[in-house]
């Protein structure tokens, strides 16, 4: 099995419900490193998992979509409860919609799976794996 | 299948039993950053795979019955050779008792998995991955 | 010269004023992971630049007054762009002011200077330093 | 599962063949930071996945004969398209070789896996997973 | 003093003249994480050192220029030994020339002084500093 | 001002004199991740500060003195307090010896100043500054 993987970054605001995330609760923020790992069980003929710079580009695209907002009030995020978690099932989902729409290219149809891991702190992080 | 991880280290000191260590037979110490991953097939109801701010306290409950410690005395790791592969099980096993305990609250006993990583310099690090 | 790091971090939640800030303008969030150098010519009588689990707990105490918050309604920075350099001067001018009212212990009153650096993502971080 | 892993790095020049790759067809060059990861199932008699000392050495053999390269030349390496992913089965085949040759011990014949991943910037890395 | 650093990198080949670079010498090639800090005394109008975006924008200019090149062919560095010390001064010349042209912003004008990191490996790196 | 660092690491157990220190009064031990920065103002004829195969050399056999080492019964460090402040100081000045000694070239006698940090975990480090 072989996988890649590229780094990004989002940098957002909300709150979090539920009693568990005591101070979290309040309003405040957190930059999310992110990284997404695209994983196929043969390289194409390129020798390649997926084009690279391809995966950089989507992978940004998504997270400009929720980079530098207050997802409390993103409506695509309405009812949400934007943990962790969560948002690195968001980013992992928005990049399969893309890779289903083509966007990485006919080859990265063939991909398996994806896996993408949120890092809120040098302490903290999430990760979401789904097939592809 | 999410996980989240939290971040602890531990600073012990101890001698390794076998020629194959070498200079690692004679008494030295290490400083561990111990990674460990919760694992679990859905989220919870709050939106969470655990409680990260229990997590983050039940790691730290774990790593402080080790650390500033000669484990060679120490006696719940009597006739143990406290290797970095070993050490990283015994952080597992303690946290998976912790979960079944009841500690990281009662939705934390449907976790499916646990991965403990023990770095023990920026060129080396063991790993121990267990189901719950 | 002599110098002892700790870190911690801290997640917050604002916007930053002026055009030059382009989508930062947004309202948005971060994290901070925040390193705390404190410099000193020679070491005290214990061999140490300043005790490090006070110098831990001191910053854990600064950075605790400013995380899981709005700074856009924080009194203490009302009418401040709390830009990553403004908030590195703010922690280190909060972490001096400990210094001098003894709370790191008399011989940390010997110390000759601190920086404080703050990280928001893989790829940017900015930094303050001063004398004490 | 139990895994201990070992880091090296090896600096090679080459060049990439197909459209896909943009710039990076012309003459270039890179660092990878190569991570090579030993899994089994149980421990040895020592109370370790594998000789520590043995498995750095081995890696450290095997990039040594890619590193200060050019890859275009190197008549092991001829017709392949030297993508980061393919390096990484590269490291990994060479160092299944050697394990199967004894070179890490008998016990290491024991092994069940190995995973080599190859990070060529603070953004971009790729792994290989195989069985042994 | 405050501090702002930008992070990007270069992939690029090259050969190093001279008999003490041993292994080096053979055509070879680098990922440079290049590690750029722009420095200054007092904060602009907008609280800040230099505009972040920016100064990003224009380390990617300077490293567009080196990166997927065979630097033994690069007219502009004709004559030259591309030690990483070398290119560490070679990225901060050019950023400083164009922080003298304007390209930052008539602010960045009052900027102090420079460092230039490449970060050439796991445990190698080098650095070059000046003043603006 | 050039600067070129190397690094390597030590893994060893000792105790601390002094109630400051809390548990780690208590025989314990950690692993230092030990960078050496070498400076200097100007370059030499092959264009570097230091001969890094040479550098990385030194201070791989200054570290190998240490490592693997209960530094309590150490005879070279009788009578002091080994906290991690102390330790960088005698590894930059062991350095230091050698560098007078000739052991990294004539060249490097021209070398400026030397800067060691020894990082004791992810959240703290401590640095020693000398000139040479």
């Amino acid at each position: 099995m072989f996988g890649v993987t590229v780094r990004d970054h989002m940098m957002i605001a909300h709150s979090l419900q539920g009693e568990a995330f005591g101070p979290a609760q309040r309003f405040h923020g957190a930059t999310y490193v992110v990284d997404a790992t695209f994983r196929r069980e043969e390289l194409d003929a390129d020798g390649v998992v997926v084009d690279l710079g391809r995966a950089a580009e989507e992978l940004h695209r998504v997270v400009s979509e929720l980079t530098y907002r207050n997802l409390d009030d993103e409506p695509s995020l309405a009812g949400v409860n934007t943990t962790t978690e969560v948002l690195a099932r968001v980013v992992a989902d928005r990049l399969a919609e893309r890779v289903h729409a083509g966007a990485l290219g006919d080859a990265a149809r063939k991909l398996d799976g994806l896996v993408v891991t949120l890092h809120e702190s040098h302490v903290a992080s999430a990760t979401y794996e789904r097939a592809l």
